[in-house]
């Protein structure tokens, strides 16, 4: 038992991922050990890979085992946990909380100042086996496979961006990204009752898959002004809410000029450089911008029910499936955007 | 032209309708005068009907013209009507606001302090011809027929009480009543991104219908304990909103003892009668009892929208169509609740 | 040290005190030892004492030392203990929860489902010595005495109720109750930009401290019908909130009659009774009937900050001062009303 | 009657004030007519006079008689005014709004598809009479002057970005900016239970009067780096509430930097320049970048009712009052910002 060991996919920075045998981990009281099934990349892991984002080897330094995507099987449980035992199928939120700063205790946990992901703070799924806190486990149906389930974290995503935009039954809603995250909003929007949700992207197979999860229409802004477009669509009106999924000063300022007075556009992307802004609008159309990052708990209890009411279509999503082994590949895919939407991992 | 006359189906109280033949409505500068297509009977209609409720012998007295569930074509238009023009085809909001109490500026139009409605203050739509304010038509497309363009105001009733409760994605919901309203509402819940709703009736061939609507479970509470089937259903959580659409005593403390800690009870139904309540639960439980009144003009506007996307089922809740000169027979079958659940009649 | 022991006012059910000694008690790493310099006697204590309320003996049987409004010197910290030091003067929030359950992971820390109060649950703090969780406690500045801090919970209470009923600038509220909650509550709403607030009860010393805390009217319900007055008061418009803070039918009645269109009725009171309630204005007036229990870990916080800025009046609140021998002396003053508002003991 | 003139002070852009003589202005049946008694000048309209904005000659075009900050006595009243009678004293609201647009039916009248101002898009009260819509007018307590009247303008924008910015009861506020404008939002947000309120500006004897209004801390952001003494006033948490009063990059900027996770900065500024800002920070601390812009029907009236109940400090906010004659003595002082906060002036 001592000695026993699991193999993970250690990333050393860009492009170079290791497999490795390591020590299978050990589980403290409150903990499950779980057999890590399918895990799904990320496209802040694969900014990582390319090297776009620093932000991992700042916070924790390499190598790193990330994947903070996934889900698998309880193996193992500490004799303090409560809510989920060995042989559970689970779906596993990542984000570490601690319960007792200002924002946990408001119920704002998705920006706990003690805030830690697995993956990123600590290692992650892209390996057999993952330690991870009881509570965090989600039970998931038989009818959801592994691979649906470890999409469930970039849905809570989604959900969160739909929940602090306050969509009201019948609004208008623009959804400018069509990435993973821009598609999973666009079906929290949609289970949130707006009557039409427009699409801005710019990749034609993203944008029909939108069209395909329920978009009323798509917007390539390589060939048409999205904010003219949307200005059109609306007879001039503008839109309830704006969800920003890109991260650009492009996108932020395409939501701040197709927003109806008095709306809503929030911004999902990191905006992670200074940005050139015509802010003007933001008080003569008294516009509400919005920031959204991560979910919370709540959130992605909400996500795992909702979609195991088959109310989010995550199938669609998933456009390659690759073993541990293979895990640059799918990287690779995804850097390359040839079609790819997610790209799963099975450790 | 002056001479003209319309047929009208005037009410003397109680079962006696009577056809006559009155001079056709002449229309103000901001009003338009309405060909009426399809009227919807009201549950409040009923009631006056039967002789349950003295509301409209009290505010208009006898003989008064009811029907405020309406839809018609646009026959001429006031000079100062920008909005909607003749020959259009629009479902008609019968609430008229004075725009400048407390309550219109503020956006709660439902409650205007002066508030009137068509069929209910002035002579209504069971009558060939309806002069209405231009701003209270709402175009519907092609797809809509005048029968569903009548339903738009039960559904904005159903509209109001779902944002009034203020359902979150992913939320358990219960309605209480299987009537219109109850149905309307169940269908708003659904729009809102709740993950379950459970129906508590006791008419077999209604809760068939909401299965068909979408309710997960319907629960006919003559034949088992609707707080401990709910109980049951959410694992002895109780639910996130219950939406009470009957009016009764039971109705209000089946709501206050199967919600959950911290949620709320919205209460539909006009409470006419005094009622003995057990409210330790609104404490102790801190749930939030709240009333919902009609609907705003937002909220009309945002029906129409839905509707039109086709978002909302209102065919399959027109089970009978009559001529005007039939209108008892459409009241009686409702009275006798034998399959009817919207009889919609045609001037 | 192991022998140390400490006196304690045991509670034996009814008017049955009594001063014994028993072994001080030992704390948890994550718990501090507080040597209780003050706590103030709750109206839920003193209808235990006077038999009107059996739920102390319900939840947690007899005997038990009673005391949950209570401030004191840090005299021992465990080893986990971050927030606070040895030496440190605080007062205490008596609330333990799991933050775990859906209502702790949301910010709604007052309704946990698995809440226990000092005092209640477990042996409170008419005692030398209570063990405390170190995030329970929260410093006050020098300028704040023990006795003072003592009315922190109440104040909290008080707290809460405002923050429920989400009082605008500008707001007309009534505070119906003129006990300690009541006058907590009168203070909060006067913080929160309360234009006038209106204060009914049937004490006259409560009532004159009523204005001395910033009532701009009080009214006298033994010697005016107090709908009519308020309805006077707001030249026929009603008020925008009504905090109840009695707990009897009456009040709740009053409380929805009084309320202008769309507006809140909060109820502090604990419900303990069924009650014939007309509720036809909750519906055609559209009000909201909000619960409101105890108060968030955030407003225990926000209390102690408001009151340390000299925000909140305590001083006047206290009326009494006696020893832990004396505790009996303490109850029988306040339940006889004789110009008694809040008693304070100190062990 | 009909050859009556009256004396304006005609705007002809820049510097350019012309007492002339024009007919007094007739009314209708919803108006009424104001003998103008006090109007405070605007910064914007400041803004006008030194050629720093154009706005006013893009709107209007020249000449334009300006003042829309004004109280005076009903003179004459239209036959529908039902609100107002002739002889009573009354703060103006001067914003006409048109109550159909779908801003105006959810309560945003503040954001009318239709907005006119009063001296902007029509002639204004740097004049002896104007015409008002009755609805427009606020009658006024004997206890306060004309010239305090005159600034119930400015003070409803103070409150309207205060409501806009859902301060809590113990909330941190920083107001950046100390002009009227921002000297309104610190006492309304003082009126909003802020436990503590600091104001950062450049003039010391406007940080002195912000000290008489009730700010816990000044910050000359001349002699010390504002985002850095609030982090150390706060122990690093930064603040809830941001009250952005300049409408600068630098202002927006800090307000994102010194905001705790999770809050809120209001703009109240008019943003007229495109800025570049780094809003990473919005993302990662989820936050709400609010506008805030005039003020809605309702929040004139409160501002009106708050006053009245002396809750707000006109007085020390008037420092100068001129006669109209001497209108352009009164914008050159407030041009060279010699100690001027509010200048009045009298016609």
């Amino acid at each position: 038992m001592e000695n026993e060991t699991m193999r993970i996919a250690n990333w050393y920075g860009g492009k170079d991922f290791r497999i490795e045998r390591v020590p299978k981990p050990r589980i403290k009281d409150d903990e499950v050990l779980i057999r890590v099934k399918a895990v799904s990349i990320c496209g802040t892991e694969l900014h990582a890979y390319t090297g776009k984002s620093k932000r991992r080897e700042e916070i924790h330094g390499l190598p790193l085992v990330m994947g903070h995507e996934f889900s698998g099987e309880v193996v193992e449980a500490g004799k303090n946990v409560k809510e989920i035992s060995v042989g559970d199928r689970v779906a596993v939120n990542p984000l570490i909380t601690c319960g007792k700063c200002e924002q946990c205790i408001t119920g704002k946990t998705n920006i706990c100042k003690k805030i830690k992901m697995i993956g990123l703070h600590v290692d992650g799924a892209f390996a057999e086996y993952v330690p991870v806190i009881g509570g965090n486990c989600y039970k998931i149906p038989d009818t959801m496979s592994f691979e649906e389930a470890s999409l469930m974290e970039p849905c809570s995503v989604g959900l969160h961006a739909v929940n602090v935009s306050q969509i009201e039954l019948g609004d208008d809603v623009v959804v400018i990204g069509d990435g993973p995250i821009g598609l999973m909003a666009l079906q929290a929007a949609k289970l949130a009752g707006a009557a039409r949700i427009f699409v801005v992207g710019h990749h034609n197979y993203r944008l029909d898959l939108a069209k395909k999860l329920g978009a009323d229409e798509v917007i390539n802004e390589r060939e048409e002004n999205a904010v003219k477009k949307v200005m059109e669509l609306t007879d001039g009106r503008g839109v309830d809410v704006v969800l920003e999924a890109v991260g650009t000063q492009k996108a932020v300022q395409q939501g701040i000029d197709m927003a109806n007075k008095g709306k809503t556009v929030t911004v999902i992307g990191l905006l992670e450089k200074s940005m050139e802004l015509n802010m003007l609008n933001v008080t003569v159309k008294e516009l509400r911008i919005q920031g959204s990052y991560g979910y919370t708990k709540k959130e992605f209890g909400s996500s795992v029910k909702l979609a195991s009411k088959n109310k989010i279509n995550l199938k669609q999503m998933i456009t390659h499936i690759f073993p541990l082994e293979e895990i640059q590949k799918g990287f690779e895919i995804l850097a390359q955007k040839k079609n790819a939407i997610k790209v799963v991992i099975k450790p």
